[in-house]
C-alpha cells in the first residue's frame, strides 16, 4: 500500500542497479542517494569520497527490498549476480575471503532506511564464521577467545535476527555457563568456556528450529539479506513508521561491509558521538566509548560507557583523529551528526555518520547557532526544527524555585519533567494509559519491544544504559522526559516493585522525574511550563516574519486565553460555550431549561443562566483585548446534560425537586441512535431559537461593557452544524437582532460578525449558498472527518486499529486531515465559498489545527487561520512558517 | 423560502400590471397565464374568450401576493389603484355599484393558485352586503327572505374567514335559532329569523373582536384580500404543499368577481361536473347539482345533491346548454375538465373550469383513451398520468371472488381497498400510524383541518357529503380508499364511537372499505393485488418504449423476485444478505459466530451458514433467471443480531448454552455510540474476512448449480460502506480467489462482476481511484443522505418536523432526494468514476430509486438504472418515461 511508484513500473527494462560498491576511496554512491541507500549507506559512500576511514563494503538499494515484497518475497532477478560481483570485488581488497578457512572475510548485515528508524530493523554481525573459519580467525589474529567470542555473538544474533529462536534460551545458556565457571562477567569466560558455549547454542538451534545451524557463509549471507528485508514489516517497524509519520519509502537498503572489531583487546574500542550535545544543543563534542567491546554493546546499554573525553588518556592521537574528522563531518553535512566508530588495534574506523536526533531544546539551539556561525541560512534554521518536536519544549517543568528532596540520581537523558504512577511493563503502561492515568515507565533497561509503553508514559526511567542507550535515543526522539543509567535504581520486573536507595516502591506508587538534572523524586511535584525566550524567542520571531497563516487557539477561560497569548496566539478561533454550561451549579438552570414544558419556562430557565454566561464572556473578552474571539454557539446535544444511571437521576430528583419517573421519562425522550447525527447544533437553535438569543444576548452585553472601559472587543459568533444556507438565514436574521437591540440600548458599537463552522458534508457541497449569508468559515475537522468517512470516532478504534496494521489507511485521520477525502471536501467548500464571497474569512478549528502536515494543507488551501490548543500554538506557528518555505 | 425570483427583482420600474379584467366577451388573460393569474383566474378568462357565459370580473395576480409577503403584508404600490379602476370597470359592465343602497353590486372574492389546492385557501361571497344595501337587494330582487340569508351567510363566511371568528360561534347561533322556531333546515328560517339571526352574529362579532362588523364594501373588499393573500401560508395550505409536493409559486391570485345566486328559489341552483368520470374514466359526463343552494353547499358536502343526468328533468334547455359546453371545454383544453357552475334564475353561468382531479385508475383510461380519440398524442398521454399517482393501482384490493358480509353502503368516492382500526380525528390517526398501527378515519365529513390525519389513513368514511365532497376529493387525490355518505352511519365524534346499522363500534375496531363499490364491512377481510392489464398494460408499453433507465427490484427472497418480474423489473438492484442472517433457526450459527472467540470457531459456525446461505441463492438466481442480481455482502452491525434485554440474555443463554455473562459481555461490548457510523459494512469485512468469504463462495456455489441447469446467472457482488480504494481492493482481490475457485471445482463459467455501495461521502470524492476496482457503484442514497446531512433517519424526526414547518428545508430528504447536496455528491462520484472507468455501470438502490422526482434526477445524471421496491416498479418505469420525455 505504499504509493510509490514500484521500480518494475519505472522501468521496464532489466538494467536496474541493486548493488552499490563503496571502499578503496571510491564509492558508486554520495550522500543524495539516500532514497535508494538508506541513509546509512549514501553516508558510507559520502564518507568514503571524503576520504574518511570506512571499512570498504556494498550497499542492496531499497528498490531491491520493494520489489523482494512485490513478488511475495522473491529475490528480483539479478540481485545474486550483483551481489556475487560486489563480495568478490570486497574480498579482493580486503584480501580475505568470506568462508576462508584459514583467514575468513567477516561482514557484518546491517539495515538503513532513508529515514533513521534506530533499532527498529535487524543487524547481523561476524557473518562468515563457522567451524571451520572460526580456527582459521583465531590463528590469523592469535586470539583464539576472540574468535570463540565472535562465533558465539554470530551465532547468538543469528540465531536470533535470522532463526528466530528466542533471544533468552540463549542468555539463559550464557547464564548457566557462567554460574557453572562461577564468574559474573561475559569477558571472565575463556575459550573453552566459549567452545562448550557454542556448541550448546548450535543444540538450542537444532532443538527448536529443527535444523542444523547454517555451516555455509554464502547461505548465511542470503538468510540475513532476507532477515533485514523482512524486518522492514515486522510490528515495531511499521509501528514506529506510524508513530513517526514515515511513510512512501521503498523499504531498506542492506549493508554488507567487512568487519573491524572494537572487541581485540586493550587497543581496541567502540563508540558513538554526536557533534554538538544533543540534549541541550551545546556546541561541544559529546560522546562515549567502551574499550574491548563491539558497537551493539554501547547502544544496547548492557555495560555503562565513559565520556569521549576520557579517550584523549587512553588513546590520544586516536582522539584527535576523531576529533578533526568529526569537525569536517559536521562541516561537509552543515548539521549536527550522530557518528558510530570503532577502534581495531588502535586504528580508527568510521562505521556510520547521520544528522544526530536531539532534543526540541538542542534542536532550536543548534539550529540558531548554526545560522550564527554562518553554517547555515535563517531558512535552513527554521526548517531544520520539527514542529511536533517543539511540544517538548511546552510540556510543564519543575518550576526551578521549587524545594524537593532527590531520591536518587541518573543520567538526565531527555529533558523536561513528569509525575505518574510507576509501571513496570510497557503492557501494563497502554493499559493504564487507556483507562486515563499517567503513568512513569520503570524498566531496568528498555529494547524496542517497549517503543509502544514509552509512546504513552509521561516519563521514562531505567537503572541501566548511557545517554546513547535505547531509552535515551527513543526519549529524546519522542520528546519525553528520560532519567537513564540510575544506579540506585533495581527493577524487579516480575516482582512489579523497584527499589530506589533503601525505599521499596509498588506499582501505581506515584514519582516525579527530572528529564533536565536526572533527577527521581517521589511523591508528585508541582509542574509549571517553561518560558519563552532566548534561541527559541528567536526562532519563533523568524517564523512569525515568514508564515502566511495567523494561528488562533482554542480557548473557554479566561486562563486558556492568557496561555495562549503568551504562546503567541492571535485570537480565539473557537470558544466552546457548553463548557460554560457545565460547570458547577450553573448545570441546574440548564437541567430547569430542558425539563421546562414550554418557552415561557425554558426562558425562566435562561434568564438565569444570562448574567453567568455574559460574566465568562467579560472575562474572555478583557483577557483577549484586540483580538478576534470566535463563539460558538451551543452545540452538543442536550442529553448530555441529563443524568442517565438510576442513582443519579434519583439525586438530581432530590435536588431540584422533580419526580424521578419525570427525569427518566425526558432523560429517555432525549435518547439518540446517532445522537453525533441527531438533536444537536444549529438544530437546537431552530428548535429552541430561545437558547441562542440568550447567548447571544450575554455575548452583546458582554462586548457593550467591556468596550466602554476601553478595551477592543471583537466577536465572532459562530453556529455550528449549518447543513443548509436556510439554517443560518433564520438565526442570522433573528440573532442579529438581539446583537442590535443590546447594543442600541448600550449606546454602543462593537465590531462583530456572523459565520459558521462547515462540519457538514451538506454544507461544504452548498457553500456558495452559505458564504453569502456567512462572514466566516471556520472547519470544523473532527466532525467533518467523521461525516466523510462515516466514522463514529467513539467507536472506530475497533477497526481503525486493523486498518492502519493492514495499511488500508496511511494515518489515522482524526489525528492527521486527510486530503483525498475531508480535504477534497474543504477544497470545494473554499472554491464554492469565494465564488459567491471573495472575502469571506477561513480558518480551521478542528484539533488538526494543530498537526504540522494538516497545517501545511490549511496553507496550501490558502486559508486565513488555523486554531488548536493553547500549548500547541508554537508549534502551529513554527509550522506555518515551514508551510510557507515549502509552498511559497 | 420560495425559489421564484421576486417580482422586485425581475422589473426594477414601476410598469407591473396587477390587475387583469375579464367580461363582456373580451380578457385581459388567458390559458396560459396560470402562472400569473392561478388557474382560476386564467380560466375565467380563457372561458370568456371562447364566448362562454362567466360572471365579469377581474383578477389581482399571484406577483401581488409574492410582494404583499415580501413588504411585511403591505400592499404593493400601484395595486390600489389598479383594483379601483378595475371595480369601476366591473360596476359600468354591470349597471351597479358596490355597496349601492338600491341596487348594490354583489362581488364574491377567491383564491386561486398556479397549481390547483382544493378548499385549502379562502373565499368570501356576497361581499358588498351592509345593513343598507341588503334593503336594496330586498327589493330590487323582490326576495327579502334571500336578500336576508346572503347578508347572513356573508357575515357568517367573511367573520370565519376575514375576522378569525370560530365557525361554531355561528353555527350555535344559527342552532338555537332553528330550535326556537322549531324548524329543522336553514331553508325553513324566513326573512324575520334572518334578521335576528344577523343582529345576532353581529354581536358575536364585536363580543369576540371588539369591533363592529365593517359597514362599507371597500373595506371589506380590501379585508377579504388581505385574507385570500394570508390564506396562502396557513397550516393546512403549507401542509398540503409539501404533501403535494407543489413548491416555486408566487403565492395565490384573487378572483373578484360579480355574484350570481343559485339560491335565488327554485328556477336557481348549482352543481358540479366532470367531463369524464373522475373514478373509473369512463368518457360520459359525472356531476351534480343542488336547486335553490349556493355552490358551497355542494362541496362542503351537507346536503346531498342529485345526479346532473336529473337536471335534464329539471330544466332541459340548461343542461343542453351545459352538455354543450362541457363537450367545448374538453376539446378546447384537451382534458377532461373539472366544471362548477350556477343558475340564476333559469340562466346558465359558468364559474370555473379546470383540469380534474381522478383517480389513477380514471387517469390511465383517460389518458390511454384520450390518445386513441385522437385528442393527444402518446407522449402527453404518457405524461398525463402522474406516476406517483399509480401508488393506488398497486395497492391490494378485495379480491372478485372473496366472499363478505357488507354491513352498510356508501358512496364509491375513491377505488381500492383498505383495512384498518377506526379512529374519529385526523390527530389520533396521525398519532397512531407513528405507532405503526392501519387506521381508518371516520368522520361525519372532513373538512380541511383533518388533511394530516387523511394522508396516513389506509381509508376514510364519512357520513356525508357526495362524490365530490371535501373527503371523496381529496382521497383520489391522494389515491386513498374512500366510501363517503354513507347513511348508515351515524359517528359520535366526542364520544369515540359511531354505529354503523345497529352495530356499535369503539375506536380501535377493525373495518375493511372497499372504495370501489362503497362498500364497508366490519373486520378484516385478505385484499389481493391487482392485475395489470388493459389500458394499464398498454401505458406501461408505451412508457418502456420510450424510457432510457432501467429499473430493477430491491427483492431479498424469491418472493418478491416473483412479484417484482410480474411488476416490469429487470434486475435485482440490491439483494439484502442479512436478512438471511434472522430467519428461523438460522439465527443461532450467526449468534455462534459472533461468539466465537477466534477464527477457528467463526469459521466452524460459518460452515453451517453456508448451505443455507447457498439455498437462498439458488431460490433468487432461478427466478430472476436471465436477469441481473446484485448481492450485498453483509451490512449490518453485528450487535444487532445479540438479544440486548436482559430477558432476551437469559433465554438465548439456556437456548445455544452459553453463560449469561459472557452473553451479556459480548452484548456490552458490541455497543457502539453512533452505530451507523460503527463497525458495519465492509468495515466487518476487513475485520472479519471470514464472513465475506463464505457469503462469496455460497454466491457461487449457487450460481454454478443453477448455471448448470442451463439457467443463465448474472451474479454482482457488491461491498457496502466503502470509503477508500484500499477497502476494495483487499476485499476484492480475497472474494475474487474464493469466486474463481468456486468455478474452477465445478467447471462453471459465470458472468459476474464485483462493485461497491457508494454511500459515503469519502467514497464519492474519490470514485475515480474507487472506480479503477469497481465494475460498478451503486448508490445508497439511504446512508448518503444521512451523512451529507450528518442526519441519523432514526433520530432526525424531532426537527426535520420543524425544519419543513419552518420551511428550511423543501421536503424530507428521505424522501426525495436532496439534488443539491446529496445530488452534488453523486454528480462527483460519477465525473470521477467515469474519468477513470468510463464503461462503469451506475444504479442507485436507496429508497429514492422509486421516487419519481429522485428518479429524474438519476436519468438528468445518466445513470445506468434505478433500483426500488417490488411495488413501486410500474411507478419508477413511468418516471424513467416521464425523465426522458422531459429532459431527452
Amino acid at each position: 500500500m505504499q504509493k510509490t511508484e514500484s521500480v518494475a513500473t519505472k522501468t521496464s527494462n532489466q538494467s536496474v542497479k541493486f548493488v552499490y560498491f563503496f571502499g578503496g576511496g571510491k564509492a558508486e554512491g554520495d550522500a543524495k542517494m539516500k532514497d535508494l541507500l538508506g541513509g546509512k549507506g549514501a553516508n558510507l559512500a559520502e564518507m568514503t569520497h571524503l576520504g574518511i576511514p570506512v571499512p570498504p563494503g556494498f550497499t542492496i538499494s531499497t528498490q531491491a527490498c520493494q520489489l523482494y515484497y512485490e513478488r511475495s518475497l522473491q529475490f528480483p532477478q539479478g540481485l545474486k549476480g550483483e551481489v556475487e560481483s560486489a563480495l568478490h570485488h570486497l574480498e579482493g581488497l580486503m584480501g580475505k575471503r568470506l568462508g576462508d578457512p584459514q583467514d575468513p572475510l567477516l561482514v557484518s548485515v546491517r539495515s538503513g532506511a532513508a529515514v533513521s528508524m534506530p533499532g527498529m530493523m535487524d543487524t547481523v554481525l561476524n557473518l562468515g564464521l563457522n567451524s571451520q573459519s572460526v580456527n582459521g580467525l583465531a590463528t590469523k589474529t592469535g586470539n583464539e577467545r576472540f574468535a570463540w567470542d565472535s562465533y558465539r555473538r554470530f551465532i547468538q544474533m543469528f540465531g536470533d535476527v535470522v532463526m528466530e529462536v528466542e533471544h533468552h534460551r540463549f542468555e539463559e545458556a550464557l547464564t548457566q555457563i557462567k554460574e557453572k565457571k562461577g564468574v559474573h562477567f561475559d569477558h571472565e569466560l575463556d575459550a573453552v568456556d566459549l567452545k562448550e558455549l557454542v556448541s550448546q547454542y548450535k543444540r538450542i538451534v537444532r532443538e527448536i528450529r529443527g535444523q542444523d545451524f547454517p555451516e555455509s557463509p554464502i547461505d548465511q549471507l542470503w538468510l540475513a539479506i532476507s532477515a533485514v528485508f523482512g524486518s522492514w514489516n515486522n510490528s515495531r517497524a511499521i509501528k514506529y513508521r506510524q508513530l513517526n509519520e514515515i511513510r512512501g519509502l521503498f523499504g531498506t537498503a542492506v549493508n554488507i561491509q567487512s568487519m573491524v572489531f572494537g572487541n581485540m583487546g586493550n587497543t581496541s574500542g567502540t563508540g558513538v558521538a554526536f557533534t554538538r550535545n544533543p540534549s541541550t544543543g551545546e556546541n561541544k563534542l559529546y560522546g562515549e566509548f567502551l574499550m574491548n567491546a563491539q558497537g551493539e554493546d554501547v547502544v544496547a546499554g548492557i555495560r555503562t560507557p565513559l565520556p569521549l573525553a576520557e579517550l584523549k588518556k587512553v588513546m590520544s592521537q586516536v582522539y584527535d583523529q576523531f576529533m578533526d574528522i568529526s569537525k569536517k563531518l559536521e562541516q561537509h553535512y552543515k548539521d549536527m551528526q550522530d557518528i558510530e566508530f570503532t577502534i581495531q588495534e588502535g586504528k580508527l574506523y568510521l562505521l556510520q555518520t547521520r544528522s544526530g536526533k536531539r532534543t526540541a531544546h538542542a534542536a532550536v539551539r543548534v539550529a540558531v547557532e548554526a545560522f550564527k556561525e554562518g553554517l547555515i541560512d535563517r531558512k535552513t534554521a527554521i526548517l531544520r526544527v520539527n514542529p511536533t518536536q517543539l511540544d517538548q519544549l511546552l510540556h510543564p517543568m519543575i518550576h526551578s524555585k521549587t524545594k524537593y528532596q532527590v531520591a536518587a540520581k541518573g543520567l538526565p537523558a531527555s529533558p523536561g519533567a513528569a509525575v505518574g504512577q510507576i509501571v513496570f511493563s510497557a503492557l501494563k503502561a497502554e493499559e493504564w494509559d487507556e483507562q486515563g492515568k499517567k503513568v512513569i515507565l520503570v524498566r531496568s533497561e528498555t529494547s524496542p519491544e517497549d517503543i509502544g509503553g514509552m509512546a504513552v508514559a509521561q516519563g521514562i526511567l531505567t537503572a541501566r544504559g548511557g545517554m546513547t542507550s535505547h531509552a535515551a535515543v527513543v526519549a529524546r526522539g519522542m520528546g519525553k522526559c528520560c532519567v537513564a543509567g540510575c544506579q540506585d535504581l533495581a527493577v524487579d520486573e516480575s516482582g512489579e516493585s523497584c527499589r530506589i536507595g533503601k525505599k521499596v516502591l509498588k506499582e501505581g506508587d506515584e514519582i516525579t522525574l527530572n528529564g533536565s538534572t536526572g533527577e527521581v523524586i517521589l511523591g508528585a511535584v508541582p509542574l509549571v511550563s517553561p518560558e519563552f525566550s532566548g534561541e527559541f524567542g528567536e526562532l519563533m520571531k523568524w517564523a512569525d516574519e515568514i508564515r502566511r497563516l495567523k494561528i488562533r487557539t482554542n480557548a473557554d477561560t479566561p486562563n486558556d486565553c492568557k496561555v495562549a497569548r503568551r504562546f503567541g496566539a492571535e485570537g480565539i478561533g473557537l470558544c466552546r460555550t457548553e463548557h460554560m454550561f457545565f460547570e458547577g451549579d450553573r448545570i441546574d438552570p440548564v437541567r430547569e431549561m430542558i425539563l421546562a414544558e414550554d418557552r415561557v419556562g425554558r426562558e425562566k430557565a435562561l434568564a438565569k443562566l444570562l448574567p453567568i454566561q455574559k460574566g465568562d464572556f467579560i472575562g474572555i473578552f478583557e483577557e483577549m483585548e484586540g483580538l478576534p474571539v470566535t463563539i460558538r454557539l451551543l452545540d452538543p446535544p442536550l442529553h448530555e446534560f441529563i443524568p442517565h444511571t438510576d442513582e443519579e437521576i434519583r439525586n438530581l430528583s432530590k435536588k431540584i425537586n422533580v419526580s424521578a419517573e419525570k427525569l427518566k421519562a425526558k432523560s429517555e425522550s432525549l435518547k439518540e441512535f446517532n445522537p453525533m447525527l441527531g438533536h444537536r447544533g444549529c438544530r437546537l437553535g431552530i428548535s429552541f431559537p430561545e437558547i441562542y438569543k440568550m447567548q447571544t444576548q450575554a455575548i452583546f452585553e458582554a462586548a457593550c461593557e467591556v468596550s466602554k472601559k476601553g478595551v477592543r472587543v471583537i466577536p465572532e459568533v459562530m453556529i455550528p452544524l449549518v447543513g443548509d444556507v436556510n439554517e443560518l438565514k433564520v438565526l442570522r436574521t433573528d440573532l442579529e437582532e438581539v446583537a442590535r437591540d443590546v447594543m442600541e440600548k448600550a449606546h454602543a458599537k462593537i465590531e462583530y460578525s456572523f459565520g459558521t463552522m462547515i462540519e457538514i458534508p451538506r454544507a461544504a457541497l452548498t457553500a456558495d449558498a452559505i458564504a453569502e449569508v456567512a462572514q466566516f468559515f471556520s472547519f470544523g475537522t473532527n466532525d467533518l472527518t467523521q461525516m466523510t468517512f462515516g466514522f463514529s470516532r467513539d467507536d472506530a478504534g475497533v477497526f481503525l486499529k486493523d486498518y492502519l496494521e493492514k495499511g488500508i489507511l496511511q494515518d489515522d485521520p482524526f489525528q492527521v486531515l486527510d486530503r483525498s477525502g475531508v480535504g477534497a471536501m474543504m477544497k470545494i467548500a473554499i472554491e464554492k465559498g469565494r465564488s459567491t464571497n471573495p472575502k469571506i474569512k477561513l480558518g480551521i478549528c478542528g484539533e488538526h489545527g494543530g498537526n504540522p502536515p494538516s497545517i501545511e494543507f490549511c496553507h496550501m488551501l490558502g486559508m486565513d487561520y488555523v486554531s488548536c490548543s493553547p500549548y500547541r500554538v508554537p508549534i502551529a506557528r513554527l509550522a506555518a512558517a515551514h508551510a510557507q518555505l515549502k509552498n511559497g
